[in-house]
């Protein structure tokens, strides 16, 4: 592994030589008459690709999770980028699909994401900024929802809605904790019915969640119309077609609901498309995407957000669901440093420079951390899919610190590699990318966690004590009635998404490693009915960030030939 | 003139036959680097555009400004569109510059703005929908800068921002009348400090006038530090500079600043940028369209909202001063029937249908009504700038009232042309084109209304008296206070904007024609410190409309096929 100082990301990205996005798709097989170009660069790409690809071989469906993140990060999406670009240096054809990242928290805390040295998504600033608008376009349709909903109310609330039961706020992408609590209405009587809401950042919008479910345009109208904005003084569900705001809603995002096509800084397709939030919705990348994507060539990467109690968990009880797509293998991304993290004896935090410590060689503290990755693998194997250990290596790793990781990963009978992607490009990655090669081939047959005709509290249940590992739920009383009055309601055969802490496999973020002897609470429960599923509460989950005191924005600028700084 | 019923705008805007964009950029002589796909029928233009053209001649460069308008609506855009497409058909290359409309209002009460018949500015459903997304960076960059603004009080308020003087709002692209005020920050101590706020929408930001007044990607990142947000304790102006936030909001509206191509139903060439609000802002487009678009041929046609009161004198006042451009020509667009409606006699609202007697053959209506337009030509000459009196025509409108309107033009010393563009296209409006461009050929200087050295509370005046014909300004103590508070701050050379009602000459909406013997009340005034300009308010301005009972939003759908239904 080199030791020269490698350029900086933003050298690489500005020194790739980006292929036309015509000759991206052609390596992926897309008909040139199903782009929509935006820029040189990027494309969106017409649903109708779908059919027009369907009669070519299916390409192995390899989703990329982690071991639970820690604030040093494991380099998910990284290693996703170089893994595809590995798959490439062996000569096979690779597809990647990723989320879109928000816009808002890349002026807050941490700046742009997208890979890293040469396993970079470009181009990295339209990445980051608005890319084609899809976010903007799931803004503008929650908010026109929402603005439809207090016009109602102020024109005489024919329908009935309890004020006190709207749970539809509204959304912008930025980190804004102002307006996470607001009173709204205020003024003269002209200014609308006085109540309290809020606002959450755009990625935690259900219109996001529903836009990555969708499997066509006709879909997505009718999961819109089904949205629950609140209910009715007999409890009777309001919803964006009571509203009559589904068809403009649908129309607002009838562009967003195509995939955007990108690349890699070795020009391997990328499809990019949603971002649901990983703690409150699906954590994964659009339906669309994969089914696109999965007659693109022998290789579809999908990556799932956190870890693989989290994404990867939702991946498979809810995506995969409405996708019909069943993947033959999972990366679990890993790091020494963030093992060396899970041993709790370094003290870290995000943006602040590492203990010099954890650079020495110290294959003990990789032990002590070693459980989390022990049961992420458990997690995966337990979802019927053959695990491959990916380690994100970096040039301070120690041999004795990756030996443990591989002796931990062949204890539980999964394939290992150690990845340089950051430093070589796909080239440091063809040793993973022979491995996840050789992973597909495993016996695997997807088990989802439970049966969707299982009441509403059993399949809670199921995901808290057989993928979280708690020895049972303690629900609330409110909790114990929403979801009695939910199954009356017709919602009961919806998946569930458990809204949890990232932090730890557990619902409680201190607990590291593989948490045992603990039981999850379940404080109240809600219904994402255009989405399609049920989610349970536990534990605080923000759904607007904030600001730190010095913001990434307030070093980002335009230099005086227009490039732009302070970025990445 | 064809009586029979012609097909609707739907039907003809779907059976136009659009040319790729880069033909339509061959046409205005864009070179083919300079353009950035958005789809196959839209395309941005890089800035270095202008130096690439600069070398070629000047074109006519001609104001598209109408009467007062009324709730008919004069069509004026729609005639822009037909004099474009009419010098086209004489042999002449024209190109159309013209401001984006906002989505918001569209889901309201009035549905798309294309246009109309076959004058239509195409791709129809994107220039209302989200174009390329420059009205959502303005959104996005105008609430970074809130967001940073409360971040800041959060953290402590080095600045000491006075949190009573705080003028900067939000704003959305939405008709929702319940955000005109809110109480943010509520929750506990981690969600920021509580005060009252609202929202604007989106056009009304001082960023989008920002946006239309740059004449370069540095002059943009230096009105974007300028940007006044509120004041100290001590009365110090805090600006978003002051806040570190200019940078990363020039980094979000970089491709913002260049201006959208698209084309007419007969492929003429029109530049689309920018819509700042017309009441309290400029109500004109781009500086950087018009500077790029007055070397792509023959004639630049570029259209001013509202009367010549309103857009016109902004365009004259302001966008002349920043772009160095000065016209050669003024359309004056009117209709027999808002005459009509001028004269009192009628009772008109949007959305209802005529009153049956107003298309009745009645040329006493007409010139009832006349006092309007002729005090319109009377502000056009005061500019300095050949009037031309564009009749759009009606299929109702009888030959002895249009004698009225030409007869009142030449007594005024106006040129003047009938117009059947919408029902005949470019063919229809070859008179009018003929007449302009024999307009550009009268004497003319441009007049500004004052001198920039003048006294704020002079250049306030100058505008009431010369050009709406007030016989005085009354100004509110605080009102006097501001304006001298504003010269000792350094605002004092900025030009003026007034914040009036575009219904009347007047300040008063109530007052029809030539409204003489009133005195102008300015309440208040504020400054716009990075648009460069201090506006006084004079009247209720409503910044953030409401939906109606009704919204157009409740018809507007996907049918079965994907198809964008109900948006006109």
């Amino acid at each position: 592994m080199s030791t020269v100082a490698p350029p900086s990301d933003l050298a690489i990205a500005r020194a790739a030589r980006l292929d036309p996005i015509e000759t991206v798709a052609g390596v992926a097989g897309i008909p040139l008459e199903r782009l929509e170009p935006y820029g040189r660069h990027v494309a969106k790409v017409h649903l109708a690709a779908e059919q027009d690809l369907a009669g070519l071989p299916r390409a192995r469906y390899v989703v990329v999770t982690a071991i639970t993140p820690t604030p040093l990060g494991e380099g998910k999406t990284t290693t996703a980028v170089g893994l595809a670009q590995g798959l490439s240096q062996l000569g096979h054809r690779a597809t990647l699909a990723l989320r879109q990242p928000s816009m808002g928290p890349t002026f807050g805390v941490k700046g742009g994401a997208a890979g890293a040295g040469f396993s970079q998504v470009l181009p990295m600033e339209t990445l980051n900024l608005h890319l084609t608008g899809d976010f903007h376009a799931v803004t503008a349709a929650h908010n026109l929802l929402a603005a439809m909903l207090d016009s109602h109310l102020h024109h005489g609330n024919e329908l009935d809605v309890d004020v006190r039961s709207i749970s539809w706020r509204r959304v912008l992408d930025v980190n804004d904790r102002a307006l996470r609590g607001i009173v709204e209405g205020l003024g003269a009587r002209i200014d609308g019915v006085p109540r309290q809401s809020g606002f959450d950042i755009t990625a935690a919008s259900e219109v996001m969640a529903v836009l990555a479910l969708s499997t066509s345009l006709a879909d997505l109208r009718e999961r819109l119309g089904r949205i629950v904005v609140g209910f009715t003084a007999g409890g009777r569900p309001v919803t964006a077609e009571d509203l009559r705001a589904a068809g403009a809603m649908a129309v607002i995002l009838k562009d967003a609901l195509m995939p955007n096509l990108l690349q890699t800084t070795e020009n391997t397709p990328v499809l990019v498309h949603t971002g649901p939030f990983g703690n409150i919705a699906t954590g994964n990348s659009s339906v669309v995407a994969d089914r696109i994507g999965i007659h693109t060539g022998d290789f579809l990467l999908t990556e799932a957000g956190f870890g693989s109690d989290m994404g990867a968990e939702r991946f498979v009880n809810l995506k995969c669901r409405v996708s019909g797509l069943a993947p033959d293998a999972a990366v679990l991304v890993a790091t020494v440093r963030s093992l060396k993290a899970h041993s709790g004896r370094f003290s870290v935090a995000a943006g602040r420079p590492l203990p010099a410590e954890m650079l020495d060689e110290d294959p003990d503290a990789v032990r002590a951390g070693i459980a989390n990755l022990r049961r992420h693998i458990e997690i995966v194997r337990g979802f019927g899919i053959p695990p491959v250990v990916a380690v994100n290596a970096f040039p301070t790793d120690h041999d004795s610190e990756l030996a443990v990781i591989a002796q931990a990963a062949e204890q539980e009978g999964a394939r290992v590699a150690v990845s340089t992607h950051v430093l070589d490009g796909g080239k440091g990655a063809t040793d993973l990318a022979a491995v996840v090669a050789r992973a597909c081939d495993d016996a695997h047959a997807l088990r989802p966690t439970y049966d969707l005709d299982a009441p509403l509290r059993r399949k809670i249940e199921a995901v808290a004590t057989d993928v979280y590992g708690a020895e049972g739920v303690d629900f609330s009383d409110v909790a114990t009635r929403d979801l009695a009055r939910f199954e009356v309601l017709g919602y009961g055969a919806f998946p569930v998404v458990i809204a949890k802490t990232h932090l730890s496999i557990s619902s409680d973020p201190t607990l590291r490693g593989d948490p045992r002897g603990w039981r999850m609470p379940v404080r109240e429960v809600r219904v994402a009915a255009g989405a399609g599923y049920v989610y349970a509460i536990s534990g605080e989950m923000r759904t607007m960030p904030g600001l730190p005191r010095h913001p990434a924005a307030a070093s980002i600028d335009l230099d005086p030939d227009g490039n732009v700084v302070g970025l990445f």
